[in-house]
């Protein structure tokens, strides 16, 4: 047993006995967390089936890990560490921040093997580690930026230089390093540069934040692995220096908003700070009611990367950052872990199947930073950005996938997403639980569940109605259950035996969504979501339809088919439009009483999920289609 | 006779003997230029009577005039020349380009001086002239920045520092002081530096344009009242410069598009380069069909003050400044000019009524730069800009208002726009015509036209029939005319006899406008509009009514009021809209279906006009209101 696995003062509970301790901490470790509930189940206690993710993660391991490995190398984002150590004579490339890049793929290929032994990525994460490691300076400091002449000038515009976000991702990938491996390489060299902050950083040292928020969500893990409550300290320490507390709005860059939120959530959990709880739920609600895309994207603008004022969500000039997608999925994860309310589940999930999908082509080798709901046809994606945060968040959310599906809490197991998998795990008392999930989800919302645990047991099952699935049934072994609700988890709490059968049934018809008025950008139009899955109009799939002139009416019929050889298999949604033509067409303002001198012509169109566009070429899309008078 | 009011040499018209040569020329001075049709009717010989433009025409003699100076001399704009010749010891202040504010005052200060003498403005115009006029170079040369130091660097670093657009304002002032006075003191000063330009630009010698369009069309106009060609060839030379010839679009800021359109044209009405009419046309209609806001302002983007994508128009977040109306309307009242159709005349009227004088306040003291269509409660009117471009601006179209009423072309005379008034002028053969207008426009489309040639004479009387009226007619003396069209200018064609009257009738009813549905910020919404002027509902209006969640049907019935007491005296329209309550005003995104659940509550709304809202106190304000789909 190394160092790191020593049980942390405040930790009340049992300590499970498993041959691999590193391995029991899940994506985020919360089982010590005095002001937490819920627990995520690890990624190696998680398998996935066949399905929705499987194919995605897969393609994430075999094709978008080399893929972005082989560009990091190409940009000289690894050749910056190397060059600290001779390594390599090279000058050093890229803005003042691609360390973080690197660590955000290291992350990812450490998730990578925490759910699938793959050599290939293993021998890569350890070349890059072992160069990265090489290049920590004797006292701890790492970052290539600053070294020669730049060395002494450690923390000299913290506003806008990231040393300490890019830290906060060495943090991160060390943690997930350690817990996929059990190795201390990573996490030593982490803990050596947390505890170099730490003599830095503090009341009476360098009063100061970073302009980028990362750290604190990545010191409050980092404390959850090694028990020093020094890095807790300095993460709640750098949460008060940037006020969070006292927020009443969320505003300015978007995804350091979120991470910031996140890294508040990560310290309340352990703190019960209720202030910051309170900050939480106000800044919380401002998003979801008012500053959140219909894809779970954040961001409306693209001066500052900025959320906008309340109801300014813009669709083809949507900023809607890749990262900000992802960043709003983290934080949200993090609040269902606080009370297991479901409408942090539904933005995850809102967040995960459209504004992140998005930012990554089929292939996993192609990526969006900006998530546009509409494009005249001028967008397109990139194999790599001159900033490449998003194409490496991407990588290391995609093999995050498994750890956000289940939870502990006290009284039971968790649920918060449906696909083909099995998690083998044990319930917090130690008792062994299996359960097996068996779904077409997304494309459909019948879900079998098998719930095995070790023997008869009491405990509850918490199943996420989500609030967009108006109709849902659950059976028990072929029992209907009474009183499911969309919006909120449904507990089933019995005395579980192997063998045991739940049938969830979320119907997904197609619906056509509107927005609160006041979103001035999606006023008279609608968008087309089935289940969780926000829809666009394409041209690629409409070639012969005047897509910017389509209305749809309120009376449409939809039909629903699962096309398995489209953009790798997707439920498509084909629907009737209308589109204007006569005099008027050509006038830039007319009486509405005009319009009606119009002829109409009608068109058949095809819809596909908001994820899956921009993976065929040049085109023309929109979420929001305007919605006919007739 | 001084050495301005010599013909130019190919003057082929014959010349009208005045006493004051000078006066004869109209806002622009196309009397002689080939290629154009309608030559302005001086300012001189338009008397406003009580009317909606005379109110704001004195409002800006009396308050907006002396304000604005006193605004300059308090942010030492007049002084950076006053140091110049050591008649002040204190330091520059301001932008580079300050020169140009006090050049569109003086403009302005001279316009008011051609249709009303007034000592003040004479004694504080003469004090300014004798400043600027003091502080120019032995050379020519004249720019405030440019000097100490500096002045071994003129011409630096033209993309960005305004010279030649400075220069420009200065030209215009000095060809609207003589215009108004016959002084040449500023004129001579004027011509001194396009000497000292013609001297060092154009081919072989510097062959760069400003940044900023502007010296174009005010060196073809000091070319139409000096008889300069060289100022001519040096506009053409800028304008080749910036490839006018090949524009297929109109793209990047605003008011520099406009700008140099404007000049474009002018050089057209000069030369007949059929290449540039061409290009004239095709920027024209991409304004027209898919750049400019209902209000006829210009620039969707803060970013650049920039015009944006084809039926990129936001509202909220419109820049739309007040200068670029401006711009919007000098230019399309040179296209006007050129051919007399009538669509340039509408869009000068859509301009002046709404996205122009919602600029400036009533009392013509405070300023909008950004004019948007829908407000929170956040923006209000300054006094002063660091940027003061627009106040200044103002100042000088206010005051240019007669001049755009009435035109001439060789087959007869041409009323542009509405509003009571007399001319007194002549023919192109010069015989003698005055035409008085009775009426209360815009609040009123009918409009009275006493015709009254000196003698019985055959010439057409030309009447813009404007493109938002439906039903409109003409009698003359009593009988009614036929073939009446909106969108066209209609010809009267008789022997004219003193006492002759023209009955014209714009019936102005309430009007929903929509817009292309390719503008998707005012999908499904309308705009109120009622003659030529758009209307909005701002809450100082409407203090019970949710604002931004009302609806309006388009049923809905509407009671047009003249209110003398309000803001000024403004017709107002009363009409009813509705808001949705119930448990999904609250939810950022839901089912349409489910909307059907909430209940409405209607609501008694007042709308006003849009150039009046932002003159009661901070307040909110929409001109696009959603559609109810009841």
């Amino acid at each position: 047993m190394n160092g790191y696995a020593r049980q942390r003062e405040h930790d009340k509970m049992p300590t499970i006995k498993t041959k691999n301790q590193h391995a029991d901490q899940g994506l985020i470790y919360t089982a010590a967390s005095p002001y937490n509930k819920i627990t995520p189940v690890p990624i190696g206690a998680v398998t996935m089936g066949e399905g929705f993710w499987k194919t995605r993660i897969e393609a994430n391991r075999t094709k978008g890990i080399p893929a972005l490995l082989a560009q990091l190398e190409e940009h000289g984002t690894v050749d910056n560490f190397r060059r600290m150590t001779g390594r390599k004579d090279v000058d050093r490339q890229g803005p003042f921040f691609t360390d973080s890049d690197l660590y955000k793929w290291m992350e990812g290929a450490a998730l990578v093997l925490a759910s699938t032994p793959d050599a290939k990525v293993k021998q890569a994460l350890d070349g890059v580690i072992d160069d990265v490691v090489a290049a920590q300076r004797p006292d701890g400091y790492l970052n290539t930026f600053f070294e020669g002449a730049l060395d002494n000038e450690r923390f000299r515009n913290l506003g806008h230089e990231h040393e300490l976000y890019c830290a906060g991702h060495l943090f991160q990938a060390a943690v997930a390093h350690y817990r996929a491996t059990g190795e201390t390489k990573l996490l030593d060299c982490a803990t050596r540069f947390a505890d170099y902050l730490v003599k830095n950083f503090g009341p009476g040292k360098i009063e100061q934040a970073d302009g980028h928020p990362e750290i604190e969500m990545a010191l409050v893990e980092l404390y959850r692995t090694t028990g020093k409550r020094e890095y807790l300290n300095l993460a709640g320490f750098f949460i008060s220096l940037q006020n969070f507390h006292a927020r009443q709005k969320i505003g300015g860059h978007a995804v350091r908003e979120a991470y910031i939120s996140a890294g508040a959530a990560d310290y309340y959990a352990e703190t019960g700070d209720a202030k910051l709880r309170k900050a939480l739920d106000i800044v919380w609600k401002d998003v979801a009611s008012s500053k959140v895309y219909i894809t779970g994207g954040l961001g409306s603008r693209h001066a500052g990367e900025a959320v906008g004022d309340p109801f300014e969500l813009p669709n083809e000039r949507a900023y809607a950052e890749t990262c900000a997608a992802i960043a709003n999925g983290m934080w949200n994860f993090r609040m269902l872990g606080l009370d297991g309310a479901a409408r942090y589940g539904d933005m995850l999930e809102r967040a995960l199947y459209n504004g992140f999908l998005s930012g990554v082509s089929q292939d996993t080798t192609h990526w969006f930073y900006v998530n546009p709901l509409a494009c005249w046809g001028t967008y397109q994606r990139e194999p790599w950005f001159g900033c490449t945060c998003c194409p490496t968040n991407v990588v290391r959310t995609l093999a995050a996938i498994p750890g956000y599906l289940y939870g502990t809490s006290k009284d039971g197991v968790w649920i918060h997403l449906y696909d083909n998998s099995n998690m083998d795990w044990h319930l917090q008392d130690g008792k062994k639980l299996s359960i097996e999930q068996k779904t077409r989800y997304p494309w459909d919302g019948r879900i079998r569940i098998a719930v095995n645990p070790e023997s008869e047991s009491d405990f509850e099952l918490h199943l996420r109605i989500p609030e967009w699935c108006g109709k849902a049934s659950v059976e028990v072994n072929g029992s209907e259950c009474k009183g499911v609700k969309a919006g909120e988890y449904f507990e089933i709490k019995r005395a579980w035996k192997p063998g045991d059968v739940v049938e969830l049934h979320l119907k997904m018809p197609v619906e056509l969504m509107e927005a609160d008025q006041r979103v001035a950008d999606d006023r008279g139009q609608v968008a087309i979501q089935r289940g969780p899955l926000v829809y666009c109009l394409e041209s690629v799939d409409n070639p012969d339809a005047p897509l910017r002139d389509l209305r749809i009416s309120e009376k449409a019929g939809f039909k629903s088919e699962f096309k398995p050889e489209l953009v790798g298999g997707v439920v498509t949604i084909a629907t009737e439009a209308e589109a204007r033509s006569g005099s008027k067409r050509n006038s830039l303002y007319h009486p509405l009483s005009g319009d009606k001198d119009g002829k109409t012509r009608d068109y058949k169109v095809t819809a596909i999920p908001y994820f899956a566009w921009a993976n065929r070429g040049p085109s023309e899309m929109e979420v929001w289609i305007p919605l006919s008078r007739s």
